[in-house]
């Protein structure tokens, strides 16, 4: 039986964890320090709460925390690692920029322990459907391969490390900038009085924008918070890019404002644009 | 026969008048100090050459023009608009924030002539196809209607003037906004070595997303001039929205990268993406 490390039981991470366990791995975590509602989620996942010595001796270890949180749980884990007479491999599946992952990848391999960059791109996954792809990239893919038989649709992103989290990177700066957009252009039109005919305009002529607007707006509401912060990870992600900085800078500042108490009459806004626009579709 | 003052004779201008003077118009414009190829254009879209005078005292002045040259347009023709003895209708339908527009609707309502804010939204009209829509905005929009009698898709904006200049201002910072994300984020992905990654994933999972780049990406290309001072008009129209004011900034200084000698790599990566793209699709 194979043991994973899924640390921590987030959303992303307990839906991880619960596709594992359905496949008959052993999952642990930690839990020291976290919430009732956060052990009880673990709990219903399967998941075994374990000290850090037990979750660097596991088959692999996957990363899935706040991008802010990543490097600092390397750190944490390393002396650990460092000390584990089999080595796991230890994945970062986070949504951090290439020069963070590379510097989380280096404070690994300074314990003798395999580093794989990971992106996970898509939604947790739900009994059922395939859930999200699994990105993995780095010098050998090979001993994350199990977690494709125990359920996960994971995929190898050709290049070393930085490959994956450049993709994922990219792919949602597409995805939370284009949301990002959408909510500026809702919100000044609605200012302007010309929320209606921006409405009317692309049901019209842009069918299928409106249309994931209206799914997207929404979904994006109790996210900003975490969306904030990724936009400043892809804004590093950018780097030369004067240009490109400046836009995932403004994109993280809008999602700031966004989930903090001036907006309030924003959401109320984009909710009602939405609403409105689910009506046409 | 109604006579219609086009100015100036662009891509947008030109096909506009080829339209309205097929259906019967009289079609006057400006050339003064334009070259040969500009004159040949007017010339094969049925357009007259006429001093401001005669432009002034046309049934409808529309003003088409890079937006930086509106404002002083409606400065040009003013004391020939107030000294007309019949007042025309003066339309300006330039991509221009609602500020700008209010300024110059200020100009051309001290010299007693009725004024409409207006906006076209879509490509130049083509032979045989509806054309884009040319909304109009204001106190009394009924003069204009004589533009629907002459072929153009024209429509009533709900709102005083600054509302149609409103909605073009919204509706294409979401479809140029998109466009420039799109070119930041495969640009990102390609430098990382990411490109081929970002473009299988979009393939499989954003498929309309990708067909959209495939085009949208090459047809930027020659219009990437206009586009960076039409980002900082809508910069503007994000007024208090620093957040927003930011991400269009950004926007403008990537078109204007992309339309300068150190944008020569950047469209070269740009447009082979969107090959590549669209021998998938």
């Amino acid at each position: 039986m194979k043991t994973i490390a899924v640390i921590a039981p987030g959303a992303m991470g307990s839906a991880v964890a619960l596709r594992l366990t359905g496949e008959g791995a052993r999952v642990l975590t930690a839990l020291d320090g976290r919430s009732e509602a956060t052990r009880a989620r673990a709990a219903a996942a399967g998941m075994e709460a374990a000290g850090d010595e037990a979750l660097a001796g596991a088959d692999i270890v996957l990363s899935i925390v706040p991008p802010a949180e990543a490097e600092a749980l390397a750190r944490r884990l390393s002396p650990h690692l460092a000390a584990a007479a089999r080595k796991p491999v230890y994945v970062d599946a986070n949504a951090v920029s290439p020069e963070t992952v590379r510097r989380i990848g280096g404070i690994v391999a300074a314990t003798g322990t395999p580093f794989l960059d990971g992106a996970i791109i898509g939604l947790p996954p739900k009994p059922g459907t395939p859930g999200p792809r699994v990105y993995v990239s780095g010098d050998d893919p090979a001993p994350a391969m199990a977690l494709r038989e125990l359920g996960l649709d994971l995929r190898v992103c050709p290049g070393g490390v930085g490959a994956a989290s450049s993709l994922k990177m990219s792919y949602a700066g597409i995805n939370k900038g284009l949301t990002a957009l959408a909510a500026l252009m809702v919100l000044a039109a609605d200012r302007a009085g010309a929320g209606e005919a921006l409405l009317a305009e692309l049901a019209e002529n842009e069918p299928q924008l409106l249309a994931r607007f209206a799914k997207g707006l929404p979904d994006m509401v109790p996210k900003a918070y975490r969306w904030a912060p990724e936009m400043r990870e892809i804004a590093g992600f950018l780097g030369q890019d004067e240009a490109g900085r400046q836009v995932f800078a403004g994109n993280a500042r809008l999602y700031e404002r966004l989930s903090g108490d001036d907006g309030t009459e924003d959401i109320a806004a984009l909710l009602r644009f939405a609403q409105t626009a689910a009506g046409r579709g």
